[in-house]
């Protein structure tokens, strides 16, 4: 089906983000690289091989526990830069600013995007600065496109997926996301929830360095785990099995969800990444990313079972029946990242 | 002075917009490639040396004659990518949308890009689209960054401007900018004003191929070509002098100028560019730019004069007087672009 106006869920990273991409934009700006659909594109330039992505941010509130827009976006491009295989080297970036928005916020966000910056080891080399009129813009929203260079020999991606693949998730999801819908309703929920904004950058080198053998990546933003995972399973032609036991959520994430009906898969990670590597490898890739800051509660979550000719997730459930996970069809969370 | 709030001023890409890049930015972002505030950052990576930009794009009108903000991201970045002597090759496109907005509108505006990045020859390789609730933004904005190659061996930098440069200019100023306010204002001149939005990279690669002493080279748009052209001499440290008979502007733009008080110096173009070259290569660059569609009005207007301390650019008046060129301090156009 296809709508006549743009709705919230046309951003939500669901069903609906997956359609405007395939019937409205990959019909006209058709190629090889936009079709794969990965987080971010492989390309050849002479000699070198590099990555290139890049991503909006439009988080509402523009402050948040753990972060802001500015560190947020940061961490989003270097993460998707890292998922490609990519050592993230340059970023740009692009501001739309409201006229009257306060020049101490902005540079609060600044200075959070240099920081974060520094701490992921990429440069801001090049940049971009609009000015709308009061009500034409939510205060400001960033881009940032980043390019990164591929030493890595294997090919990461969904295609490289193999059954016999376990899947590694970093650590607890939910984070983010709780914590922006926290913040942004005035829920009020007073345990600590705080998002998981983070570069993974280091931790994707730890695991690269470990292994060879890694087939592909997947950073759990907008979506979720869930969502992401669903993704990966149709991209690979493959069925997808989780443990939910397995996945870490942490207390104040998991009381949130169970009062206001939110599934702990389909909420925003900044700070979490899914990784596919055969068993034989899981265990030194394991200790690799355990050893690393934003790996500490890496755990195996699933394998993946076999190739079909329509890949599905599967989770088995905490009380053990087997079920198939679906992206939800209505409005995930809007302006999350 | 520092403001405790964004102006529309500071987007405008004159002085205010100078200012908040050395005061607020810079300080932050400090490093070499970012602080010479060129149009792209110039980057090694392996064996190659690429070029990167970025710019958001969040013109008022989306649709104006000559083009709309599809096409516009696509040549803007293509045009700033070619100014640093770049070939390019591959763009991002980062969409905010707003709810509500209607979908045919969004699938023109795609089809334009698509057709814009096929006339210059290069791929929209990666993507993002977020949606924003109604109110929160004004229809679409794009941001579109870019990847380019360069071969060329001399560095193309407003520090390569020697004294003894001539200044070619590719054709009459003020035509984006005229569009963009005649339709936004609905002045209804009913002289055909177009905006000049053009990839540029086509003519910048036949300017390449007949000199290998081309010093510098700037697209001419927010701002205009006073304002880029002060700030190439501040850049250099030299002293510009352009001729106003020189600078070709059509009837159509000229009257709208003299009815309304705009400077055509000052107005926008998307499709119009300058270059500088020692006087003896001016020739065969000339005529090589000329040969090209959208080159054919190229002429010179003026040349470089001497190093100084303090840049300068002068203008000789159509009745023959010199005057200095400065940047207007207050709100050039806002959304221009």
């Amino acid at each position: 089906m296809k709508y006549d106006q743009i709705l919230l869920a046309h951003g939500g990273g669901g069903l609906l983000t997956n359609e405007i991409i395939r019937e409205t934009f990959l019909p006209h700006f058709q190629n090889d690289l936009l079709g794969r659909l990965e987080d971010g594109a492989v390309l050849r330039i002479g000699a070198e091989k590099l990555c290139f992505t890049t991503d909006s941010y439009v988080v509402n509130p523009l402050f948040f526990p753990g972060g802001n827009i500015g560190s947020l976006a940061v961490h989003g491009t270097v993460n998707d830069l890292s998922m490609c295989g990519g050592v993230p080297l340059f970023l740009s970036a692009g501001f739309i600013l409201e006229e009257g928005f306060p020049m101490a916020d902005l540079e609060k966000i600044i200075q959070s995007m240099a920081e974060a910056a520094r701490e992921a080891g990429v440069q801001i080399v090049t940049g971009d600065t609009k000015v709308v009129t009061r009500g034409a813009a939510d205060g400001v929203f960033i881009n940032t496109a980043g390019v990164g260079m591929i030493r890595y020999p294997g090919l990461i991606s969904p295609a490289s997926i193999k059954p016999g693949d376990v899947i590694i998730l970093n650590g607890p999801i939910g984070d983010h996301g709780a914590a922006i819908v926290n913040k942004r309703e005035n829920l009020g929920f007073e345990a600590e929830i705080v998002s998981d904004s983070a570069p993974l950058n280091g931790l994707v080198a730890a695991a690269l360095a470990a292994s060879a053998e890694i087939h592909a990546m997947r950073d759990c933003t907008r979506g979720g785990l869930g969502t992401i995972l669903v993704e990966m399973a149709e991209q690979s032609g493959t069925i997808i099995e989780i443990d939910e036991a397995a996945i870490p959520v942490r207390e104040p994430v998991r009381g949130f969800c169970e009062v206001l009906g939110f599934d702990p898969l389909f909420l925003a990670n900044e700070g979490k990444m899914v990784l596919f590597c055969p068993e034989a490898e899981s265990d030194k890739v394991l200790s690799a990313m355990k050893a690393e800051r934003y790996g500490k509660d890496a755990a195996v979550i699933g394998r993946v079972q076999k190739t079909v000719d329509r890949g599905r997730l599967i989770m088995k459930s905490m009380i053990g029946g087997l079920r198939e996970v679906t992206i939800p069809s209505g409005e995930l969370l809007p302006r999350i990242c």
